[in-house]
């Protein structure tokens, strides 16, 4: 039996719908369209396609979409200062901070100084505190309004969108990142799943991925997980972005893990084109909460 | 084999001397001592017990513990402003808001207001995503100084005092609370255990918690955590605290699991006298930051 391609390319296209409607609907409303800021210091190459992805991807929502770079020599105060300049100017909703930040920039002290009510791309600490805290989903949140990191966010939406349930499951996410393990545990978490965080000192990697029904794989490592680590029926949500011989490839063994699994992402095609799209609901979600 | 017994009180104590020694290196050292502010509204006779038993405690220690109550009737607005008023206080180093606080209180926007430095109880979301995006022990932290609530800060304190392995060691918290059970499970992911976080919802307790070689049980239930649900050699860790006809017990049922676990907390005696030396130490701590 072979598994669902879980096609990351089409559900995009569905939520770009839905985001497109919905930014005609807010700037009719205020008069002025959600605006995001990404700022870079240097050149590098992986950061300046992005950005032009980004501001492509954000232009054709009709949202506004503005480029700030300083030189590979700015210091640690210009690029804060930016940063406030950033947060004070009130015509920008959301703000992403490209990493890498240039050597020997502090990408803590960069991050910690963002408005964490225009952290759309949800790094400052206390929007990673924020999801930890909140409470399960249905019940009240008990925290203030939050920004998910866009990777996993489109993972989850992912398998909410394929009506796969996730809560009494296990759940094992491989990789312990700030930017995807983590938060991609706790948002599982809040989905009243049972939690599996596994990462490189794990003893017996296979036995712990055998145990779950959602498989979420995001250690940047090719074919890491292979098919006899996987549990025939389960979903396989894989946030790799590796290159073998010149080919982007997953963290997922795909072709073998796609027998055994019961629905699978492929790389490419996956949670890679979820992401923009996510960070562009976050957007949105910021000027919405900004203009109340 | 009955399991070694992990002796709370012994263990504070010996604490309670190294503290005693730092506080008094510091206050000679600075003229000052390091000082809490507890600060409750209303009059809940835990919180009046807890309140008397910090303030005992940090007196003994040589640090200043100073007690700032409002009436049961106290608006969000006074109760903030008290906040803001000891955040802005030279002379005060941590801050404890004592909960319950009265009905109709938004109670994560108190939290929110305290100074992230001066929260030595770790509640303000920053130090619980500080806490999250910190990298594995033995690394660069990558984050501001945080401060970790003081229960999950004294179960870790008594594994790594007995020299219990945690790297690459599988370990179960049972409980997702904000204050004991996901911390605790931050703390041990990055002592790079691999770490499960079951709850309510898990389908297979036993089966789980049967993985554990340290199993952490904070649910609130008496007895929850039967002999059967223990790994032969596991160390148990047990946070519950619970009234049964009048006497206190933990979650795990004690009598049984110590003949099958390798180490086991006794409840009382075991987590509960560690939690306001583990608080002594973050003010110090404070202390120590603010008088950079």
């Amino acid at each position: 039996m072979t598994a669902t391609i879980l096609d990351g390319k089409a559900l995009s296209a569905t939520l770009r719908g839905e985001i497109d409607a919905a930014v005609a609907e807010f700037t009719s409303q205020h008069g002025y369209a959600p605006a995001i800021a990404v700022m870079r210091a240097g050149e590098d190459p992986a950061s300046v396609s992005y950005a032009g992805q980004i501001l492509k991807t954000f232009e054709k929502r009709g949202m506004t979409a503005s480029l700030h770079t300083l030189p590979e020599t700015a210091t640690q105060a210009e690029i804060v200062a930016l940063v406030q300049q950033l947060n004070a100017d009130p015509a920008i909703h959301g703000i992403m901070v490209q990493e890498p930040l240039p050597k020997g920039i502090d990408e803590a002290a960069v991050k910690a100084v963002l408005s964490p009510d225009k952290d759309v791309d949800g790094v400052h600490p206390v929007n990673t505190g924020r999801l930890a805290q909140a409470a399960p989903v249905g019940r009240p949140a008990g925290v203030a309004p939050f920004f998910v990191p866009a990777t996993p966010a489109g993972g989850l939406e992912m398998l909410k969108r394929n009506d796969v349930a996730i809560s009494g499951k296990m759940a094992v996410v491989v990789g312990r990142s700030t930017i995807v393990g983590k938060p991609m545990a706790l948002l599982l978490m809040r989905e009243n799943a049972t939690v599996i965080v596994a990462h490189s000192r794990t003893p017996d990697l296979a036995g712990v991925c055998r145990q779950a029904d959602i498989l979420c794989a995001a250690v940047g490592r090719a074919n890491i997980i292979t098919a006899d680590m996987v549990k025939p029926g389960a979903a396989v949500i894989d946030f790799g972005v590796n290159f073998v011989d010149g080919s982007m490839c997953g963290d997922v063994d795909y072709e073998a893990v796609k027998e055994v699994a019961g629905l699978i992402t492929p790389v490419p095609g996956g949670t890679g084109p979820m992401t923009n799209v996510m960070l562009a609901i976050n957007v949105l979600e910021a000027a919405r909460l900004q203009a109340r």
